[in-house]
């Protein structure tokens, strides 16, 4: 089905392979009167890039984006933005291996078993190099939030069980990952600052159920827990529920154990999520597996992968987020009928 | 918005409040050609109305379905199947506490903040009444699942930090909090045996991103895990991938860590997913919050609550869980050109 | 599939068949504050009632409509309002001849080769009186305009080629139609006052194109007009084009022949449709058919049908271009990045 | 809003203004296996270029498409397939008259009103060059079509008055338009063979209810007609209902006044529409308008444009229609539960 896009009045749609020409993106919906250029993409698809750094991949990427349309004289003018990203780096490899095999805790099995056959070079459309397609369209979600004062941030809380604050315990557990041939999970935190109360629906539209579908959207992404999350599963009601007060005349919680959304509503307080990744499915270390003529076989697999997904997924959450919020805000302007009326000036 | 719809094929739209006089659901994209009779829902819908246990409110409701429309001679037509729930209960109370104060724990803020009013009587739409409806629609999805050969199955597998399994130390820890006039958290899981491999989309219609929409939508859910879940964040690739084998002349797993889905697409392993509940916010302790006039009160909430949400949610996870299986599979027979052409027979 | 539905934020769903229970509808994203009962309603319902007029059927339906859910203290709350009508002429009688037959100009055959076999009962699904459902929703979306300032009637214009303004010699055309035991077409207008310029969007959901879907989706819909329409394509565009003018400090045009929408965006003229219905296809005269066992048959329908259509039918256009027309403004509320800010008050 | 998008299940998302850097569509829902290259689509868009005959701009445009995405060893792989088309004949132009203007017949007024500026180089993005997109997605609709054995087809059959069959008389009025810097307006016919009996949907998503949509979305349409159209609203039961018959074994109709569609489902005839062009807006000769500072003024449009606008559009309906009858197809495949055990062989 036509599962490539996401969003209902601020949408996106994303397109393209690991090792295909291109990867893009068309953001439809996005209000007129934007101030938006490049740069204002790059500083967040230039997060997702790899950096060398030891939780990355070496591999490098410029991941330059272009804007192809629905900006003039430097605004958005209410119609598509189409964004590309030209893959640079699609020298022809030896494929055969992967072509015929089954990566455990890849899609690969899957994708035969729902099209047929598959785009196998470099995961194809499974590839995580989708998400800097998710990116450049969060990017200008992000900027619409920033002007309504509403700050969306992300970073890795932890890889293994080491916090990340305690960055030499951490870069220890990788390069023994490495030198492992192995790979470690890790965790995402996004805290989302100013978010007015009011937003999000009572029923299936919940901003907590709309954020989870964009969370577990994010490939690797195994777990999600809003405010304290599975916690509040042993926590008592009297502990677990935030009492209201007034601060600073505005409504307000004393403690934020709900994450800022009850019953699918937000209510002004900060709104706080934590996703969990497991480690990298791609290790080099041998592992048994399957190939498609369904013979049982003993696979390494090559290549340059990062052995934590978190570090660079960070920004990944933080934009499938700011796209979430953007949806919410837009679509709650038609609750209240006075409001409307407002609106039209009658 | 519209937010009381969920699903694309096979699509549902609940409708009613807590006390008004009735509440229903409409399933629409329903297959022609199902035997359904009112006793096939039923069996479900009687999972979730209270039971007068422990774990449940004393409050008796008979929660017959009644079918409108969409069957003709015993069978489902493909039109809309309409089912209906009177509210039986509706003798008039005494609400000016409720209906002047926000609950802490509730969406009565979110609502006044959204709607600039609310139906406060039981808790009005966001009341876990409505997921009444959502079972109902969900017999049906479950029925389709069982003629494909799917079994999809839900239970309480802990309440606090006492597993289910020892029902003696849940009971006595239930009628603590009871004392306490406190309430618990609690879990749920929930298992699908038989669904083939194939079913889901690579990018944001993932089926675990379907899942986590459909589970987050359910009222007081805070954390959800997919196979190992959030344990995955600390697990290393080596452990955590399942290595793909053959057993009896299938594609398998040796172990199921992934919770039977990979890159959004289901494997054909089981597929394991854990909800994990927040405590009944409603709880008979003295409360501190606030109140529509921004005063800072004391409240005590009256009634009969469940102190455990996952002892009867436990079948609305079930329900929700088959009513995105279902839609997955609709939508995925127009996969494959080859399949498309044998179905018109070309 | 689910093809029930109309609408993205006012979104209405009806259901049920000529003789079951009862027909219905929800109405889910009706903004918050509307006073409504049932006489709001009823006022549109009893339009499309049959009247025992010259033009209607004899039979009897009080069509009372009754509001389940979404009103509270007299106003809607932003949740969905659930509207029955119960069916209540539903004597048994002899369906054996229908039941195996496919009525020509009826939908008989195309749904037994959709969903194998059909409610076969006064039409099932597709009998005229599902709309009764769309004008229940619809009076609530002719409230909505109304408290906006706009104005939108339709209106019989035409019986076969008998202009409406001549009640006698349309009478005596229909008393031939009976006594031929045939039926014959009809024409109704629909027009608009008070719509704002610049709703509608330019690509696929031009106002138009909604319009279009909106009016063919009314059974017996064989034509189409926008503004002139079909008699714009003999027209040349000197005389074609509406000019713009000044007109009490506002932007209007000299003339109106594109209907009010220019590029499928409302530019402050009157919208103006024309719909075209093709006469009632029960007649009474005996006609060829072929049944379901695939024999060529003749056969007379029986039963006492409206001869013309569009006398019924003006109110069931008037409300779907209502529908069209609120949920068309309630998106055009993001259009604006400097309006959002606005609205949000930063 | 999200306004670019169009189908359900095979849809398409189309970007890009006239004088940007390039136009595309994105095409998600395409099932996998379809073998597909870039001249399957040149041999649509080319009939949608000017081609410098009487009825065609001067304007050489060479509208390559590439194929970005979605495409693998020569076959759709069931990802999104993004096409892209780069704008050509970007050179500076002296667009000062029509930034200020709102040339009568076009959307400029309704895209200020709407959306507070516009991108008024050659239209933006509702120039007609916008449908090079669609014909480009249409064309690998008509492949599928084609596959299943139906054919779809549209023609220009009238200009102005004159029918197409014609060509002496079409072109002497087409060059007294063009002398009289004037324009005129055409029709357009479509034709559908082979396609089966039970697609669409008997309420909102009629089979003709879509295809009006789908005509209405096209720029300058302003009449349609399915089946006998307008004139059924002048016609009788006894001869408008086209009698059911068996021919060679198949349901068939003696007569086709229906064009192939009843209840909003096709009955296996040929499906028949027609559609109304208005004359092309953009004339030489001076008009009367008004300019964004609401000044009335006189304007002559510069440049070379289309005197009738059927002729190139014809490939347009050809290819919405084609959309419309696969997502359609696509969509009906989940009817019957039945069909769908085969088809998951149960």
């Amino acid at each position: 089905m036509a599962g490539s896009s996401f969003g209902t009045i601020f949408k996106i749609t994303t397109w393209g392979e690991s090792h295909g020409k291109a990867i893009g993106v068309v953001i439809d919906g996005c209000p007129a009167g934007l101030p938006l250029d490049e740069s204002d993409i790059s500083q967040y698809t230039d997060r997702r890039r790899p950096n060398g750094g030891s939780m990355s991949t070496k591999r490098i990427e410029s991941d330059r984006v272009e804007i192809l349309s629905g900006i003039f004289e430097g605004k958005t003018t209410g119609t598509p933005i189409s964004l590309i990203i030209r893959n640079e780096d699609q020298r022809s490899k030896d494929y055969s291996q992967i072509a015929d095999s089954y990566r455990p805790g890849h899609a690969d099995y899957g994708f035969d078993a729902k099209y047929g056959f598959r785009d196998y070079r470099g995961g194809g459309r499974s590839s995580a190099r989708e998400t800097a397609a998710r990116v450049a369209a969060g990017a200008i979600a992000q900027k619409l939030l920033k002007s309504m004062g509403i700050e969306c941030s992300a970073r890795l809380t932890a890889v293994g069980d080491i916090p990340a604050s305690d960055p030499q315990a951490v870069e220890a557990l990788v390069n023994r990952c490495r030198e492992d041939q192995d790979s470690i999970g890790s965790t995402v935190e996004c805290t989302v600052k100013g978010m007015p109360a009011g937003i999000g629906d009572p029923v299936f539209e919940k901003l907590d159920a709309n954020l989870a579908k964009a969370m577990f959207s994010i490939g690797a992404v195994k777990g999600l827990d809003i405010g304290d999350g599975h916690l509040a599963a042993t926590a008592k009601g009297s502990t677990n529920n935030d009492a209201f007060r007034m601060e600073d005349g505005k409504v307000s919680t004393a403690t934020n154990h709900a994450g800022g959304i009850l019953g699918g509503i937000s209510n002004g307080s900060d709104i706080r999520l934590t996703v969990y990744f497991k480690p990298t499915p791609s290790i080099a270390a041998k592992q048994n597996t399957v190939n498609r003529f369904h013979e049982e076989i003993e696979m390494n697999i090559k290549g340059r992968h990062d052995p934590v997904i978190g570090a660079r997924a960070a920004v990944v959450v933080e934009c499938m987020t700011a796209l979430v919020l953007v949806d919410a805000l837009l679509l709650n302007m038609t609750s209240r009928l006075d409001r409307i009326l407002d609106f039209y000036q009658h």
